[in-house]
């Protein structure tokens, strides 16, 4: 039986002149309020304020980071019970499905997965063993109960996590409701939207059809031309805004940005319209779309999100059975030199503007990102993101990103998760990182331990604030 | 004069929590037998169990890692005694040869292949002095008196080595008659083939029509249609099989796999059979064959291997006059999202198939290695290949995989060498640096001593023996 | 108020085990003489021998190092008083800017402009609090009234720093009136030039036709063929040697060298003249005069160096008003292996001919560069440059490139710096770690102390000495 045992020091470096300085900048900044600027926790929990139903679907079924790596060693999707999308029989006992999990709990050694549920595990719920195949059911029923007990309801959860601010991600038809419901209910908890217009810009998109269907609702008119799609989206920008959004983000495979002219962009409009659209007349009309999503953004001074680089459900089986987000998303080269070239000559001098950069090539961070964020005053660099959001990961941005664009055009961390429980831990990983990274700095005799404690608790919580005007 | 002195801490991390940990972990692999899954040694060597003729012939001659280092500082390989492959006159002098090499050795100095040598020269045949030009002949004949005695010949460094089994590389028109005698022999060292068919399915290859004829020759019929092509190659993999194969290897310069169908295939193949292909039929072809080849080992269990992203022969001159293999393959970027997906979207999600994948391009480790690992049951990550196969290689390959792939969606350490005398010498770096790595995430406190011992016996034994099923 | 403290450990590995021996083998080189064989310094500053203007004419305008961090954060070129070049009227007084750079300096923590700015301040001119915006003035007199005395004039630092010999950057049409200059002034500093004749090999610079005409007036004939073009850069080389330049030098975006023929080389030629030549005549006249480069070096001796990687003026609005060399100048992919085979396979095998070959991609190190360094005879690595001339941009160059290409294929530190007063800072970084890496070696007892004291001192003098022919 193995206790748990999370060490203080866990993460920093075993030098004791890294580690005693990482140890005194962590100690500074580990209690600081949470800014969670994007992410995808689903705003409803906090409207039903209800208990979550049981392990299983908290851990597992919604963290395709988790699944997908029981998937990758031959245990089916639908043994694991993930929901499928075109009748697919899956599993449905939850605890016959904790049971797999467990067993294969060691393969999460060394990955950062591993860190979150063990911090979640221990720290959260106040679990003492690791979880092996032997005690899984042990374990299953302690979390089980802690879960239905109030101390666990996700307000309260919210609270103790001292989340100051949290964003969703949303799309432009959505109603919003479950945030205005949040306001209304008197309860404190600041949770705010981000507007992310993918499926509507993406003319390839499975859904586009039903969903500029979902915008003409939503805006009560009918959208028949590319001007009366930017108005809707103008409009509906400003309804996001009025309901406490102050970013936007726009999932890509490239950051290519290109303004087509509008009678260009009618006319692959109405291509899409009219379901002729090929896969170039999508990847024109979304790199049109971004420059004027960058316009709206200097008009209405939201924040530009773009998240570029991921090549989404590559496995074609597993998105027929199962839809999209379930672990089958995989990198793909990116570019940003050339890509945003127009879209920075045009906007990103503009230091009223913000356009926040991330990417799935690590390759981008000394050679393009640090580079470009290092010289536009609109640019900056999103932390690193998704498979990079890890110790090494880190390490390899603060590495490669600080010698040319220093703290200062970085935006701290940013966790992206649509698993609630795994916020707190996320950040700690990221406080200690850069601790440690800062500690190192400090014990080579680059920066002082005064200027460390300042960059900390810059990177921990003032840069994202203000980044995202938060 | 500089006294070897490989000292029992070499490569870990002087940190003594690090060191003391690795130092720990390290004793309980270094003696584990040797799984070498792939290679390239010439398996005539323990047919006839020789002596190596001498240690210039032994280290020097047959080695490309070693030789292109004193190329690239102004020696010929003529002074060398590359053998040429076109009546190109070259030093037959073997102390001449020894001489020179001796005389850079220092080129040497921080990379693996000096550690490898140094490894070799001290630990296998106990020399005392590092090399230079002074005691150059000396300890040539130290080297030479060596092995001559029979504590050196082949069959008894394999045992000494405690080679569990070794596999060689052979083409599908081998008769693998070595493999044969060897069993016949019975000598109980495992020597078994695997099946590389690059000669027969890259149709640009120079000698491919020569290829096709040895072919015919061994099935005993005429490969006139692209359908006796395919039936030719299914018969030799039964017949490896036979011989006690296990995996199949592709060296592709693209890991892009397609199928053309088989009216496409045809007309491709009859080009190449005309002499009329270009290298983009070339292309195509191969690529068609990379699925062909998934197919098969899906039907008959053989594991296949893809090692992509060397440009061959990059160097016209040294071709000429030294064929292949000569230090002149140049790696070039790699892609295997986009390019694989046909490959697995059809085999992929099967979990009795497995392909290992290799590459020459370190980007493609974090950005699209980890990530297709980590979710496709039947791929898995080869360790880091030639140039990489280096001490800073192995730990930015761990580093960059482990948290995304974890530790099980690798496959333990391959040496893919054809200097058998290395074998031990590059398992032992392998060991260090992976007792190392896990002794980082022990001082880091991330795995627990217990964890971080049951994953370096899987690494060094376990993974590499279920993988290739041997 | 802060204190300089430039810890005479500073940038060592903390461990002490490889901090010890990181500061013995500094030791041995710290002093050493400087050779700065490429960089962009002005000769006529030691003709005039005058003393500089002010601190921001000094530290600040001639640095687009420092300036684009600046205004990354918000501050216009215009208030940073960076002189336009379109009548663009900016700040005079050089107190008010020195205020803006004084308050932003926190910027720069953890950079390695301002690593070098720190010795600049405190070691080179003794300043002792950390610059601020509070004690912004007081140093700037102090500053100032050091740069008044004759102890700061530009040959006495010259020779205080020990630099043995100082290479500029120069047009085929540059007098070399500052290098005649000097030599006659009987002072004895070494200041040579460099070939540098991007101006007129790329027919896309929007000054390629008036720096033809300058070709003309300084050779005395028509330049109407490429043959004469061909004739009047080889007189111009002649020249070149004549008056101490022992290299040229190449910045291309693309390292692509291909031989068109005369033929087609006259009719690109002849396009430009007429002014109808496209960006890609203008690539393909590049790529041809790489090859013509190579053969004339071939014949002349003159090393070659390639600096590849660098998009020049990115920013269009910053170049209209302020011209070129403003901090807007982003990495982009390079490629190399299949770029660089017919330029390699041509000259490359002659051991003659030194090509040293740059990157601003370093996806390159490990993948294309260390091997064909490792290889061929002719090329050979030039070091970290640019955005990655930086403490961890260094390090990443040694761990990638050492394990495949030795050391010897590399050819010491090289400072680029149009910044005269940081060439001791820059050198002093390098030396440090080089000592720190080669003492992470010795403490994995991978090299030995005397291979480390021999190595350091090849790194720090003998390489470029030797590889530059100086």
């Amino acid at each position: 039986m193995a206790l748990y045992n999370l060490h203080e020091d866990r993460f920093f470096d075993p030098n004791p002149l890294i580690r005693n300085v990482a140890r005194d900048i962590y100690q500074t900044v580990k209690d600081l309020p949470i800014i969670s600027p994007h992410g995808h926790v689903d705003p409803q929990i906090f409207v039903d304020n209800k208990p979550f139903p049981n392990p299983t679907q908290l851990f597992l079924i919604p963290d395709h980071y988790v699944f997908r790596m029981l998937y990758s060693k031959g245990i089916s999707l639908e043994a694991l019970g993930i929901p499928s999308v075109n009748n697919t029989p899956v599993e449905t006992d939850p605890k016959k499905i904790w049971k797999l999990f467990a067993e294969k709990y060691y393969l999460f050694n060394g990955t950062p997965s591993g860190v979150w549920l063990d911090y979640e595990f221990n720290i959260v719920f106040g679990i003492k063993e690791k979880l092996n195949g032997e005690n899984a059911l042990k374990i299953y029923e302690e979390l089980n109960e802690k879960i239905s007990s109030p101390d666990f309801l996700p307000r309260t959860l919210f609270e103790k996590f001292r989340i100051e601010v949290l964003s969703t991600t949303d799309a432009p038809f959505d109603t919003l409701d479950p945030h205005k419901k949040i306001k209304e209910s008197g309860w404190n908890g600041k949770v705010v939207p981000a507007f992310r217009p993918d499926g509507i810009t993406d003319l390839s998109n499975q859904t586009w059809k039903s969903n500029v269907e979902k915008l003409e609702q939503i805006v009560g008119y009918k959208i028949t031309s590319y001007k009366k799609l930017i108005q809707a989206l103008e409009e509906r920008r400003k309804f996001f805004k009025e309901m406490g959004a102050t970013s936007t983000d726009h999932g890509v495979v490239s950051a290519y940005a290109h303004d087509l002219g509008d009678e260009e962009a009618e006319k692959l409009f109405q291509k899409g319209l009219s379901g002729t659209s090929t896969q170039a007349d999508a990847d024109a009309f979304t790199a049109h779309m971004l420059m004027q999503m960058a316009r709206m953004s200097v008009e209405d001074g939201l924040v530009m999100q773009i998240h570029a680089g991921a090549y989404r459900n590559h496995n074609k089986d597993v998105f027929t059975k199962f839809g999209a987000d379930k672990g089958a998303d995989i990198p793909t080269t990116c570019e940003y030199t050339k890509n945003m070239q127009e879209l920075l000559n045009k906007y990103g001098n503009d230091s009223h503007f913000t356009v926040i950069v991330f990417t799935m090539d690590e390759t981008n961070y000394s050679r393009e990102l640090a580079p470009l964020a290092g010289h536009y005053p609109a640019m900056k660099l999103g932390p690193p993101w998704w498979f990079h959001d890890s110790i090494e990961g880190m390490t390899r941005f603060r590495q490669q990103v600080t010698e040319t664009a220093g703290f200062y055009n970085t935006v701290g961390f940013i966790d992206d998760t649509r698993a609630f429980v795994s916020i707190p831990a996320r950040h700690d990983v990221a406080r200690r990182v850069d601790s440690n990274y800062l500690a190192s700095l400090v014990a080579r005799h680059m920066i002082s331990m005064d200027e460390a404690l300042i960059i900390a608790k810059d990177l921990t919580y003032n840069l994202a604030k203000e980044a995202y005007k938060l």
